[in-house]
């Protein structure tokens, strides 16, 4: 689709010959723009609720800065995850306003999302779950979300969870980071009501077997209702985080 | 916590020396009744929204009942899962009300839960996944939601997916059942905005190795946003479903 | 070694002629006694503190009778594991004084072992966890230690848990027993000073994959000194227990 | 079979005593010529349809010239896979006919072999598989395949894949090429007619275990007639490409 | 799609208001015909080439013949896999003109597909394999291909598959089903230029586990141009073979 | 609790307001004390017998520095373990009594704790297994345990155990580390009466698989009473041994 | 090669006009003889030593008994493994010299082989893994080879080994069979000079994962010169001794 | 034992005192002497027929030149593995006499063993595998073994390895060496009477899983005879070799 096709849409819904529904529903069809980098997906965010993030990784800090760059035009903003320190400063220098978060590595452009008020409570077991659990709680704002961090709050000392709980209860959703014995989770789905999203990480050694260990804690949880996602994932839990956040109750 | 003490603590509430407030919290710190047959956690609903339910595999029938009993008495309803055919049938000769839904092998006493107007679309891939698929959907119908069924969608032909997706797409919450590749929840998420709860299934030959590829297949959805539970867990993504649909923004 | 060198040696203490420390060592250097039916380790107790046990799985009955009634000549008494109820009441008539535990499967001749007085804390996460936690905890008692059963305290409630901390703590040895997450030791190990052996169960369903998840949360234990055994080997950890007990501090 | 040899059968074909597809069988039968610095195998052509390709992976510059240079030697064309950029520029300077795909990191020295018209449509679900699909691309155009390229057509926004569909179904084969969740072969399979053969990449983290999840996924495609190769092998699509398109129905 | 659509859709390609070509790409589209029983897929054929097959493992006879009695009725024929002996006497009660092939568990209706002449050889390395072999060998000869069974060349003895050589060498196509070290398609594949697709068979025992072995030996073959299927995945193969046999060069 | 509070308790006690057993209690139950840097767990060792550990992989020398210095201040001294020798040098010149052991790469600052007289006997199979046997040897010393070392006596040169046994059997604790094959704890445990602790070591190669092996074997020892922790876990064999030491039977 | 022409044969030798090696290398090379039931490898003695064995599991008795009689023509003697005792409890009626050792569950007919004088210590570590070590041992003896039992001499108890160790030193093999931990060939490997052949069992529970936990202790002897056979063949272990006795130092 | 026992030992002998056989006992029991480095164990030789070598992966070259230095002074000559050749280069100062093969990484000091009179054929499916079969041929050769090279032979083209047959099956032992699938040894072993001793090597990509597939297809290899060894260990091969050849029939 492009500019004069959507004029010509919008045209349509301006002038009653189409009604805004039936304009969302056709565009949500659309799959993507053809571009001379990449094959953006920029109308994602129609379909799923929100626009595509830009994965960092192994990708030269020229690429970046262009995908960056489209996105941003199409959008407004930009959020990209696993970005290196070095890729980073070049970035910034490209894109003036673009904010860095060096210890989950994650990259921002623009105005954060705006999302129904939502309280989400980031866990996290150990001091070396803080690079994924700062990649959700980053990722998580970004979207719109409010969050509360409670870091260091693992089940060696459990009384270091209970002394937050109360602040745990009041959150609308939480999400627990973990890696070693994963068992976090697990134990605050026992205690609260609200969604629990789980993240094993791959902190541990041994027979941690790079987060297999955790994963399969949090997937065998014995307290029912935990969404686990990828080891490591923590953008994952802040989309998942967020589409919760945008499940309204039909009436 | 006894029956005095209970009454004394609403008592106090009643006063104005307790604010209802503290008396919850109170309640919600308060562990479990120790009975006779099995040491019955009748104030999970406080703490976790939604009371205890009873695993059936593995029971006898008469532990079964007496089971069921107490948790019929404690909170005027029951759910049981995983109960075989037979032990259903001597059940239902106990308490007259229960009702047997045997595909998914769910048993059910008394009136479901009231929950806030809340649509859950429950995808099967295929029809070996229907016992899981409909363990999730009773449940969830169980806990108040309202469940809409669309099975046999499998991205085998991806055709059937596409002529339900703009029901789909109404849904608040997405439960997609999947068993061999494992491949549904990412399609789904792909297309939708709400949560997707995924579960893989044991179905499937030879390489599925009794549901761990699809599994995999699912923590490693391109599209982001979805919620893994353990292999053939209806229950639990039915119990995930309602903690999201309780789950309301802060104002 | 025959009956003859047997009194030689103890004659040879009795006249000075050897210490009791040096008949001690060269019986312990003694391996097996050969019978007919089988090659039974008739000085392991001299070596490793505890006579041999009888696995049952699998044994025939008249070999189970016929090793029972051997091992109880050279000890007094005999305790087998895994023994079916079939087995068992072949064995009760063949040997009217046996005793039968029927959910652990384990049966005993003869009375319980001395040791030094030790309690031990026998913890279960759940009731399908249940057969474990009791071969332990009879295994336990046969082998003169002190018992206290606390089950049904996983961590989906950890108030239960919590209510019965005050004992737990007051015990010299822990044993916990878990399946699915298998949390429990880690979070007693995060409460208590006493060791704490884990035994992670093949209780579970899906991604528990017979135990192994179990297996892995307790590898991972973050909390330090959790000893594990292997899944559901309920024997092996009373034997630990036992070997603890013994342990004297050197003065 | 030394030149001599070559020589005697090709004047027996010449004068009628021998036929050629005696002597072709003959010649297929012939294992290997046997050089100075490696067995190299220059019958594998007249036996399974295409000569013996350089695996470059570790291998020193001198010993990949030579090998290089002898291989062009016998047949007037090479292939080689899995180059460094360092190592090629040495070719390069050696062979100047040398041609460098810096990507897929493929050298080809001559001219493509010849093959009946055949279109293979290669898909790459996402930008970081790129590098094995064009190793497919690139080899498969070697072995004289057309090849028609649709990348980033992954299933987390399948309408772009749908918009290509018209394309990819007018195509002979396609190579479906994915990491992550592996989603993409079973979804075109679905769509297809013709042979997919499915590569999975080691693209992804967590749980995908370097190819393992995509590679289960696609073994267990639930669309039928799905060909799978090993994590990463590009070049062994295209060569069993090439070996569907030489076959020929039996007139 | 019902009838009266179709009627007037082939009514407009009559008279010309129609492309075949526009009819063909509609009907393609179309994703499936809901039945009262279940959602069969009536036009992949028209997508992928085949109709839909009917997995027999765990179906009730009733349902097993009402779906082979609908698909019977929109294709004329049918094919069902992993029929148990029971199950199929009664759909040959209720199917008077079925066929069971009682060692591959195979049942078919109707008359065999057409196809392109093809020549598929399905190998079979060992006479446990031949369960497996023999469903590939008996799907290959309904989808319309002619097919050469050379069973029990394992390459324990290689010489059974060097005098059998000749004749694969013909083969347009090869099937090569191995249990155990797997080790039979890669070495076909160093000896024809046939496209091979290896099966990997279930059959081993300790350390085959149930075919892991087998399909990792295929899946790292050293000769290029193997296409692996599941474990066990007859029919797969057969698909395949299919595919491969239908895809004709482009001219 | 800050300091008043921790004096009002005392003084408590003092005055014989409150019993040392309740004030005891209420100090366990008292979970952290909120720093700058870290949630330090201050009161671990009234809660667990030990204080917490400092785990160094991958913090940055700044920040070990800091918690070395408020857990010194807390508790008297510190230990650290996987301290690499670059931030061992810049921890000593910060705080000059520290001690680093560099093989096992522990450090530690101030006096080792008192302990019950214990002899633990640390055995290492082979010279690869040293740093985790010292790493547990050094622990232990710093826990108040007596250590007997003896390394090198792996099972493939059984005698050079034989010649240690006698010393081997005076010990209260065995710690048995190997790697490779994993047997000596087995070995061990048929000999000695006293606990057997192993640890298994990432030493080995090809199928060893990083530990796995070595696990597997301790987890299935032959001989019962083996208490396993976690690959290359000395520190955690320590603090186990330690907790076995500190157990005393109820009188 | 039918009759006359192996009868022909046998006389150009007899003329002196083709030498006994000769007549060997050219019988050495034919593959098969084609028969009614099967294709059985007649020559297999000639190319590896032995002749083909009969896999007795799943086959039915009729099958059994045909290929028994037409190897038994060919050799004058057969061998079958893994046969039920109703099997052969038919096959002996059917051919009256059959001898059947129930526990190994093999079956023989005819004189044993003759061979080179060996002598082969078959240990057993338990009562569990008697099954496997019989076999190796009948098939040994089947094989010309003079057997040493030494069962039940597991590691747990080290001193019924080295009991043994002066008779199991003088042996020329070792066969050494273990479940469990597996760690009995690697001691034996470090006591003797002689080959071990080490035969990992499916022997175990829990973590014994079916034999794999032995078969990797077994991969990873510390002691070298260790062979590993798969989990329990006790069939391939005597296969492999024979091939050893029968291996002579060229001269 | 120290010098003075031994000569004393000796001496007995020469005396009559003592038989020669009674010393060599005596001698084969004494487990090491203990040095300043290490715990050599020099009696190795006497109990297993081969010295200890030394293993040099991760050793500091000073300890690497101090233990060969010792193990020369005891033995008159040393073996080495893995040794990198930045420390072969130091090695080669200090001990003039030292040999180093590079591929391989083994260094040599001294003269090679004596041995029964031996020929191995070592095979090699690939260039990748060169490594570790020339590591298994270096150290036969170093134990007395002649070796016979047969490198390249893979059965991706087997004819390269039937040219070679005649060759192969006049050797008494072969090693055969492969990586990817693996399936070199199965092959062989149909082909040849004697011992086939199989390495699997690492080589691979994708799903070989470092050698994972190369051990299960050996372990599982359809010609029985087959003795498998540790991934990539070439050195293992050769020791089983040395014993083999050492294995003399009792007359």
């Amino acid at each position: 689709m492009n500019r004069d096709e959507l004029e010509r849409l919008l045209a349509d819904v301006a002038a009653g010959r189409s009604t805004p529904a039936a304009a969302l529903e056709r565009l949500s069809e659309l799959p993507f723009a053809d571009l001379e980098i990449a094959r953006l997906d920029l109308h994602r965010e129609l379909r799923s609720g929100l626009p595509e993030a830009v994965y960092g990784e192994g990708k030269r800090p020229e690429d970046l800065i262009a995908i960056c760059r489209r996105l941003l035009a199409a959008h407004g903003r930009v959020l990209a995850t696993r970005v290196s320190a070095e890729a980073a400063a070049l970035v910034r220098e490209a894109l003036p306003g673009a904010v860095y978060h060096d210890r989950p590595r994650v990259l921002t452009v623009g105005a954060p999302h705006d999302a129904p008020a939502t309280v989400v409570a980031v866990l996290a077991a150990g001091t070396s779950d803080l690079p994924v659990a700062l990649e959700a709680a980053v990722c998580a704002e970004w979207f719109g979300l409010r969050v509360e961090r409670h870091f260091d709050v693992g089940v060696a000392g459990v009384h270091r969870l209970l002394a937050r709980l109360p602040d745990v209860r009041r959150a609308d959703l939480v999400i627990a980071v973990a890696g070693m014995d994963g068992a976090l989770p697990t134990l605050v789905a026992g205690m609260v009501a609200a969604p629990v999203i789980a993240v094993p990480t791959s902190v541990g050694y041994g027979a941690s077997f790079q987060g297999l260990a955790a994963l399969l804690t949090m997937l065998n949880a014995c307290a029912p209702g935990v969404a686990v996602v990828n080891i490591d994932n923590g953008y994952g839990a802040a989309v998942l985080a967020r589409r919760i956040a945008a499940a309204r109750p039909t009436p």
